[in-house]
Order: structure tokens, then C-alpha cells, then sequence
């Protein structure tokens, strides 16, 4: 590395050290990088560390050789990118980006007919009138956390779950092809934080975390009184992608978690004060986690004890019902994680140094009011400072990131209970730095009953000095860890566009994606459909309808030529451009893009795809197959002849 | 790999086999995989190889471990995606996405109004007209080309330009801050395909090839007669980013580059003949390259000798033209690459197996007419099937990707000079499989003085089978090769998405971007005046101003803060928020998103970001910090209170 290279900024690490320090005298209300601004004197702040070389080499093989395929898929969230990533694992490598809540000028999707209803169509009233003045959609979505169905504790590969924080919507990404199948947004709610789905005997439930507190209805009927605002939480039927149920909670959510007996599920609050500020917010010493019990509410459901709002049944979990039990944990927990032994689940203490240990097979008699909320837990070590995320290996030991002390904490379950009890035993195993402000953490298959306890990954907010510099935005840094020994070993730094939110890390036997659409293929059954009312076999047929002023073009494409190498059209006329491409070769993806016109779709192998825009100009308007496909690709093109209007 | 990785499609090296055979046989009309897919059987296409193992191991290190840097940087197109992406190298590991013609979810890049005023203030006043009934600007973009300015042969860091092919724009991207500060669109030219910029003395101009001919005015007076369309070659003023002249030019323009001496610029034509469809297109057995004369074309606008064409001079360089020469090559020429030896260049067949070496030194005697168009080419060496593009290591040797072949051949300049004068000498050294159908390439500082020849990447647009299957969108490989000893080494298979179009290859030390942003910077030069005429200052004050229904909201940001914890609006106000983040601590960038209201955008440290929007719902809106910035991120929020309309 140059001198030049070297001078370039402040190093991070030594930002914490001080941060931690700090943090340490006085958590609440402020703890961390702020405050750590006004105490590093710009002098010390220039002082810098080389960059860590690992100590230990990886035991596992963690390179990927050109041929080699990736032991594992990542499905990786990509916050307020909007986007859902799948990477390989171990070799870090984006293997694709699949559109949900963003807009993507490479597939269309915001632009095609087929993305344009899984857009809208799952939409509450509200939104469409708004959206009118937006192009009839979000343009935006912050998707945080990607979970894979489960069909009895393990992964099934049918689908992806993922939330929309910004726009409270849930999307379903089908995992034969990779796309995203339905988006609904959901009612009374404000926001959806946490998203995990049922583990047991199958997904079923997907459960969505409201964050914020608002009034319901949130029309304006009732501004700023806090005392009014509810927060909510959604089951929603991941198959018929609709809310199941909704129960209303005291004080907020963020994230959740389910058990492995289909029973229950918990999620953590943080604003037990019902605040509408920081301060507020952190004014409590303890906050809580929720735990509903699900049996209890579909009975509910059942019987009618729920109020129906906005169109789905909305229970009242509030503290005192008979759904709802409320455990009291240290101020402020954030990540909630269920361990893999199917006994154990984990409230992490962000603003406390601590994690609280429950033991599930202790609900039913807190449910049936045996015992008291505080004797569910079973432990609670003291790990360090700003526990956000705890992972398992399988093996009896959790994962926590320390965001203030920029670390990893290797612990072990059975000690930590051990010493909860009193016993002398120390539950933490090993700390590892990782760089920097780690959230997220995640192992492989580590969120099923197969946790293998192969490789841990730290998603963590700031890169900083890891990478080449490329300006005041940074990516942030996932780092891979190789836990299959005694020690975590630091392998990898994989750098990530914002923002590396949440990942889901599944073997590759679980996945099993076509390469090939089926032309029966529920995605573009409405294009079908209006071809054969047109008398078009979209496989053969190149042709032009017109409908009054509605033109409906169908061309096939077929590397390296388009059916159609030109068309007329009138200005003004309301078009809809088909194109179905007819080659069934593997990975000969084609695109149709309309110069100057802002057109621009994917048509994979055997799929049709379809656009439609109003003939605005006139003149002549090329066509392009925008996806490499032949050595002739520049050749395949035609143009759209716009006749002008007369006047 | 498991027995179903193996079975998992066809494989994409076996179809090559007999792809290059029959393309051997009748190249012209339909060489390449259509063909093939007739060809194959069924049962022959499921028959596989396993994967390959490089036989060879890299010579330099390739990998680079936690904590080190990167040597190069590169600035790859992302094709039809619309983004520049930066990426280290050797680890092809990608730092950073900057949005350019697409939408970015994240940044905002598309809805803040900075960026609005970027992707707007450069359109034709048609597409201004155009766009009114789709939010004013084109949501995609094509961009094909990245290229950095020079200053005396070799890259200077100021800034990176490309293309969109799509809608016929240009882009300059800022390296100090590493975000577009300009977008023009293109009069008179219909797409802008090749992209290069001038060497020497320095960048200066950006040369853009119109590709497809149409109609000049393209306004409909003028529809399917194709003897009346135009194709245009446009050099664009780099630093003020305004047009500097057109040339009309006979054919068509496909790729560009300049030389070393500031004296030419070249591009190949694929149609010469000037046709509408492919058979047409590929009628003639020759195309040309066309040299344009740049001491001629600045004399001629200089002097008057051109059309002023809406707004800018448009000078006649068809055939016959003292402006330009028409150079004779093989059907279809592709790709255009300047040597470092300042002394040649190559035309990349494309449907010939050949290219095409001319001696630059030869082009003022070509201009004075003391020579004949094809006495400047010096050698014609037969390569392989597809000869897309080449690039240079810097000690004599080119590199050219084979499409059809699937491979990368590399030739000695000279020995193929020698044998174009009859000498029995092989001017190909050595070739090497890539994986699938390479289209660019490039060598680290390869198209500069300064070529290296340590490292290619070979910008594959097929992976099929080299990856974990991610469904029918497969992503496209990039793949790195150690050129730096006697034979070609891969080490590395980088998957991307859609499009690894072209890049370029930078050595870090070229490249110097800041960390902070300077408060100073024309970026958000708008929004310190617009602050200053209502009394605020944007580093300390948080304040809303009323101005009518206009409503301006100025709102500071410093971990865990935001200025203003809510702020009043009415119900159909039109709104500005103007967010400051004050932190200036390096990588601490702030976000600001509105729930349920579609907003979202990136605030990076010392920078002021605004948005714009009608408060058309009434009710209670949370914003917060998308960006997560601290121990305390969750709690960074607020309250927007939109007051219902009296009726």
C-alpha cells in the first residue's frame, strides 16, 4: 500500500476505541460516533493502523476457482437499494440482482406490464389515489429482511419473504425463477421492521414487525397526540400473499422471530414509552419482548373477538390480554433470534451490554399464568457493548455483533445458563474485530434446525479504510468467517452497495431454479391471454393490431432477428409492444429497448414480456435487442414509424 | 459439484464447437447460436465437460486478503442497467454503484433535486415536451462506454465519460466525488453507441458515434425512406459538456477511439450500405473504417463550412469530403482499439476472422490524397471466429476477443506486420478459452502510454454454467487473466449483472477522491442559495418557512439527530425538505426517507441533499435515517403532521 493510500482518512478502529470507552461511562442517550466527534482531536484522528492481515488462514477451503460452483446461496436484503441480492457463498460473488420495491432500467421491472402489477395490484386504496401524481407506484423501498419458506424447520426453496420499511409493503420472490410474484402493502400498519416467517410445520405465517406508531385510521383526524397512535402486528398467508390477522400491541416492534413448535413467536420493543423522541423512547430502564401466542389468536379469529379494520381482523394484544405476554429485558433490544436446539431464543440488548436467554418450553405456563413474565429467561451474559444480532452454529454456540465495540462475541449457550444460575463459568468463548459497526450477523443454514456451523457473516454499516477509496459515500463491508473450528478466522471482505441489511445463507441443495421459462407461466398469463383474444400464437405469430387507437404489437425474437423489423403506428396512439422470445437455448436472455423513447426490457428464454406508452412523437424510432445475444446483436433491431398527427 | 450442479442445462463450450464450424462454412447471415440451436440434438446438447480447473496458477498475486487494497481500479459500464460501477482489481470485488440514466432506490439519484437538475437541464427541448407525462425524465439508459479523461497520453482523474445508447445521451461522472454532475442529450444523431475521448493534449473532446440513421429533423416529415436518414458523429466539449460540432458522415457508426497525437479520430462502420434490416446491413463484403480529421473539422466550423442544425454545427463528411477518409474493411468491422505504441490501431472484424492494422504515421499522406485509402493498412492477421475487440499489454502484443470461438487470441503487432509483407512468421502467440462469448476487453492502463500489460479482463456475455444457477437471467462473467508472464493465466470468474459492456482499467494512483464533501460544492449550490434567501443557515439551523402553499423544511442531521424531531405541513403543500449532515466524520453518511410517501435519499457527510413533493395525504408520516449511522440509527426519526384540508 502507498504513503498516499495510507494518509487517506481516519482510521475507524481507533475512532472506537475511545467510542467504547465512552459508550461505556454513559449509554443512554447518545452513545457512540456523535459523541465521539466532538472528543477525537482532528491530530489523533489522523493517526492510522495498517490494515489487518488474519492471522489465521481459513480451514475450510473459502477460495472459489474459475469453474468452481459456491457451496451456498446468500440471499442478501439491500436496505434502501430496494433490491433483493443473491450471492454466492464462499466466494462473496453478486450472482444476480432481482428487482422487488426499486425501479431497474436493465429488466423493466416499474416499466414492464408483468412488474407494473405485482407494483400496484397488492396497493391499499389509499396509495393508488396518491400514487396517481407518481406513475401509480413507489419509486422507492428499503428491504430488510430476506427469509426463505421453511417447510418443518428447514428451508423448502419455494419462496423468498422481504419488508418494505419505507412503504410498508411485504414482497414474495419465487425461487424457480427468481422474480418477484406479489407485493401487498398492509393496513393500520406503519412501517414493517422485522420480517421472519414460520419455521413450523410450514410457511404459512410470514410476520411483519410495525415499527411506528401512528392513529388508525391515519387520515389526519388525530395529529400530535402520541397517546392515540397504536402499533400493530401482521400475520400475513404467505401463500395467498394476504393479512391473515393483525394484533395491537403496547409500546412498538422491531424485530421477531418464531419458535420451531409452530406456536409461538416474539419480537422486540424498544419504545415501551410510547415516546415520539430519542429521549422518550430511551427514558425507561427496561423495555420488552412480545410474545403472541398463535393458537390462542387464530382461535380469536375464530370466534369473532377481533375488530375489523381496514378490511382485516385486528386483535387486541394490548398488556393484560390473554394473546399477548410481555417480558421485561434491559432498555432498548433490537435482534431476535431463535436458536437452532428449537429451545432457545435470544433478545439482543443494543443499549445494554447484555442478550436475554428464553427457553420457549417455559411459554405455556406463562401464557397460563403459572409463572411470572421474568421466568421465562433462562440467561443473560454480559457481552459487550451494543449486542444488535446473535447467530448459532449448531453446536451449542451463539454469534452476537457488538455495533459499539465493532466485534463479533463467540459464547456459549449452556454456560451462559450455567452461570445465570451462579455457577463461576464464563459463557464468552472468543471476541473477533470486524470493520466496522457490525449489525446483521448470520451463519450458514443457521436460522433452521441444520445450522451447520460452516461460516459466519458480519453485515457491517462502515467500511471506511478497507477498500480503495471511492468517495464521501463508502460501501459497507460484509466479512466472511470461517467458524468451523475453534476460532473464527476473518477470510474475507466483501465490500456491498447499500446496504447490507439482512442475509439468509442456504445450502445449495435447497435451491433449485429452471433456466427455461414454461410458457404456461403464471407471470405473463395476462399477455397470453390477450394474444389469443387477438388470435395470436405468441410463439410464431409477428403482427400488428390495431383497436381504435390502441395498437398492440407482437414480435418474436429469435437470436439474431426481431419478427417484425418495422411498424407503423399514429402519434398519439396507445401502444403495447409484446415481445415472447422464442429461443430456448440456455442464458440467451434478449431485450427490446426503443431508442429516444425510454423503453427499455428483459425477455429470457421462452418468456414474453410486455410494455405499453403512448406514441408521443413522431418521426422514425429504432429498436434494439439490449441483451448481448448473437454475434449479429447489432443487427438485430427495426424501426417504430410514428406518423405524425394531422392537424 | 453434485451430480444435479452437473445436469443442471447444456453446456455452452460444447455448443461452441459446432458453432465455430458452421460459422467457418457461411459466416455472413447468421453465424452464431441460432444456427446451432437448429443443430444440436437434444441428447448431444445434455452431454457436459466438467468444469475447468486453471491449469496454470496466477504469477502475480491475485488475491487480496482482508484489510489490503486493491492496485487498480475499474470503472465498469453496466450496459442497460444505466449505472457506472467501480470495482477493485485484482479482487473484482465491486466498491461502488454510481447512478448515471437509471434510478437508484438508495441515493435518491432520480428524485432528489439535485439529481433532477442533472438528469433534465441536458435534454432536447422534444424530449422535454415528451417526458411531461413521465416525470420529466427517462427512467433507463443504455450505458455502454466508461471512459476517463486524459491529459497528455494517460488518465488524469478528473472525470469518467460514457454513453446511453437508449436514448442518445452523454454522461460525465465527477472522480473527486465520484456522482454524475452532467447529462446532455445528443441533437440530430439517433443513439450514441461508441464512446472515446481524446489523449493528447487532454480530454477535450468526447467522441460519440450516432449508429442508426434517421431522418434529420426527426419529426415524422420523413418516414420510411431510407435514402433520406442521416447518421452523425458528434464531438462533444468535455468540460463545459456542449456540443462542438457534428459530422455527417456516410453509413453507419458503430466504435471510436483516437490517437495518440491529437490529430485523428476513427471509427468502424457496419453498414455501408446503408440498409434498414440485417440482410441489408450485411449485403457488401466490405465496410469501413472512417478517419476524421480534427485540425480540418475545427478549420471548416472555424471558417463557416457546415449547417447549423438546431444549435449546433453539423459539417458534411460523407464520401468525398476533405473532412474524413474512408478506410475499406472486412463485412462489418466492431470494435476500434488504439495501440500504446501511439503508432497503431485495429478494426476488429467482427464477421471476418481478421482485423484490420493501420499505421496512424500514414493518415496525412492518406488526407493529402499521396496515398490511397487501404495503403494505410500495415497488417490484416486472421484470428479466430468473431473478433469483437483488442487490447494491449504494452510490450508489442494485442489480445482480441473471439465471440464465436468463445477466446481471447494474442498476436504480436509486429510479427503480423511481417507477415502481411509475405514473411512466413505466425503472428498469433497464444490462445485461451473464456467463458461464454467475450465482447470487450481490457488490459490495466491498456489504453493509455502507460500500459502495463499485468493484468486483462475478458467481459464475457454468457456465464450459463460457471455459476450457481440464479434462474433463466443468468448474470454475465467477467473474467480476470494474469497476463503478466509468457502465457495467459485466469484466475478469476466475476459474475455481474447486466451489462458488463466495456470498462476501464485505473491505476489507483490516478485516482484521488475526497472523503468529505466540501460545503462549497456546486452540487448542492442550489440549495445554499435558496437557504441563504430565507435567512437559514444550513450547518446550524433546523426551521421550517412557510412561503404560501409552499413550504420549505431545513432540517440538520448529526448521529442520532435530526434538527427537527416533526414538522407541520398541509394537506397539498408543496414541500422542499432540505437535509444538512453536519457529521464529519468520514463514511457517516445519513439517509432521509418518509413512510408512505415514497421518499428517500442519501445525505453523505458535509453534504445537503433536497427533495420535492405535494403533501397530498393528511395524517402522521415518520421519517428517519435510512443510512445507519449509530448505536442509537433507530431512533433517528421524526414526525412529518400533514394537516387534512378544510372542505
Amino acid at each position: 500500500m502507498s504513503e498516499q493510500d495510507q494518509d487517506k482518512g481516519v482510521s475507524r478502529r481507533t475512532l472506537l476505541g475511545t467510542t467504547a470507552a465512552v459508550a461505556g461511562i454513559g449509554l443512554v442517550g447518545g452513545a457512540g460516533l456523535s459523541t465521539t466527534r466532538e472528543l477525537i482531536s482532528p491530530a489523533a484522528a489522523q493517526s492510522k493502523q495498517p490494515p489487518t492481515v488474519p492471522a489465521r488462514p481459513a480451514i475450510q477451503k473459502s477460495e472459489v476457482h474459475p469453474g468452481d460452483l459456491d457451496e451456498y446461496y446468500v440471499f442478501f436484503s439491500s436496505g434502501q437499494t430496494g433490491e433483493l441480492r443473491i450471492v454466492g457463498l464462499p466466494s462473496m460473488r453478486e450472482l444476480m440482482r432481482v428487482p422487488v420495491f426499486n425501479r431497474c432500467s436493465a429488466t423493466g421491472w416499474g416499466q414492464t406490464n408483468e412488474s407494473l402489477k405485482v407494483l400496484t395490484e397488492g396497493l391499499l386504496p389509499e396509495s393508488r389515489e396518491f400514487l396517481k401524481t407518481r406513475g401509480g407506484t413507489y419509486m422507492n423501498g428499503d428491504l430488510h429482511h430476506p427469509h426463505i419458506s421453511f417447510t418443518e424447520g428447514t428451508y423448502d426453496g419455494r419462496y423468498a419473504f422481504m419488508n418494505d420499511k419505507a412503504n410498508t409493503r411485504v414482497a414474495r420472490v419465487r425461487l424457480d425463477v427468481m422474480k418477484c410474484d406479489k407485493i401487498i402493502q398492509l393496513p393500520n400498519q406503519h412501517t414493517v421492521h422485522g420480517l421472519r416467517v414460520q419455521k413450523y410445520p410450514r410457511t404459512g405465517y410470514v410476520f411483519c414487525n410495525g415499527e411506528d406508531r401512528v392513529p388508525i385510521p391515519n387520515d389526519g383526524h388525530v395529529l400530535d397526540k402520541p397517546a392515540e397512535y397504536r402499533a400493530i402486528f401482521t400475520a400475513v398467508d404467505g401463500d395467498a400473499m394476504k393479512v391473515a390477522w393483525q394484533v395491537m400491541v403496547s409500546g412498538n416492534l422491531d424485530n421477531v422471530d418464531a419458535d420451531y413448535q409452530g406456536k409461538y413467536t416474539f419480537a422486540t420493543c424498544y419504545n415501551s414509552e410510547e415516546g415520539v423522541n430519542a429521549a422518550e423512547m430511551t427514558a425507561n430502564e427496561q423495555d420488552w419482548v412480545v410474545i403472541f401466542n398463535l393458537k390462542r389468536i387464530e382461535d380469536a379469529v375464530k370466534k369473532g373477538d377481533f375488530k375489523e379494520i381496514n378490511g382485516v381482523p385486528v386483535i387486541d394484544g394490548r398488556k393484560g390480554s390473554p394473546y399477548t405476554r410481555y417480558v421485561p429485558v434491559s432498555n432498548s433490544p433490537h435482534g431476535m433470534n431463535t436458536a437452532p436446539d428449537g429451545i432457545h431464543i435470544v433478545a439482543n440488548g443494543k443499549l445494554s451490554p447484555t442478550v436475554t436467554v428464553m427457553d420457549v418450553r417455559l411459554f405455556d405456563d406463562l401464557f397460563d399464568d403459572k409463572i411470572k413474565p421474568r421466568d421465562v429467561v433462562v440467561a443473560e451474559p454480559e457481552l459487550g457493548l451494543g449486542p444488535l444480532h446473535t447467530a448459532y452454529d449448531g453446536r451449542g454456540n451463539a454469534y452476537t455483533t457488538l455495533f459499539i465495540d465493532s466485534q463479533v462475541c463467540k459464547w456459549n449457550i449452556d454456560k451462559a445458563r450455567r452461570a445465570f444460575k451462579g455457577e463461576k463459568v464464563d459463557p464468552i468463548v472468543e471476541k473477533l474485530d470486524v470493520h466496522y459497526q457490525p449489525g446483521h450477523n448470520h451463519t450458514s443454514m443457521g436460522q433452521t434446525k441444520e445450522a451447520d456451523g460452516k461460516w459466519l457473516i458480519s453485515l457491517n454499516k462502515f467500511s471506511k479504510d478497507r477498500f480503495l477509496n471511492v468517495g464521501p459515500l463508502k460501501p459497507e463491508n460484509d466479512q466472511l468467517i470461517d467458524i468451523s473450528g475453534d476460532k473464527m478466522r476473518l477470510v474475507h471482505d466483501g465490500p456491498s452497495f447499500a446496504e447490507p441489511h439482512d442475509a439468509t445463507i442456504v445450502h445449495r441443495s435447497k435451491i433449485n431454479p429452471v433456466s427455461i421459462w414454461d410458457r404456461a407461466d403464471p407471470f405473463f398469463a395476462d399477455a397470453v391471454k390477450q394474444a389469443k383474444a387477438d388470435g395470436i400464437n405468441l410463439e410464431s405469430d409477428s403482427k400488428v393490431i390495431r383497436d381504435g387507437d390502441k395498437v398492440r404489437v407482437y414480435i418474436t425474437s429469435s437470436a439474431p432477428n426481431f419478427g417484425l423489423t418495422e411498424f407503423p403506428v399514429k402519434q398519439g396512439d396507445h401502444v403495447t409492444v409484446y415481445v415472447t422470445n422464442i429461443d430456448s437455448i440456455e442464458d440467451l436472455t434478449h431485450g427490446f429497448s426503443i431508442v429516444n423513447y425510454g423503453i427499455q426490457m428483459e425477455v429470457a428464454p421462452q418468456a414474453t414480456a410486455s410494455v405499453s406508452f403512448t406514441a408521443d412523437k413522431a418521426g422514425v424510432y429504432w429498436y434494439y435487442c439490449s441483451w448481448f445475444c448473437h454475434a449479429m446483436h447489432m443487427e438485430m433491431k427495426g424501426r417504430m414509424l410514428v406518423e405524425p398527427k394531422t392537424v
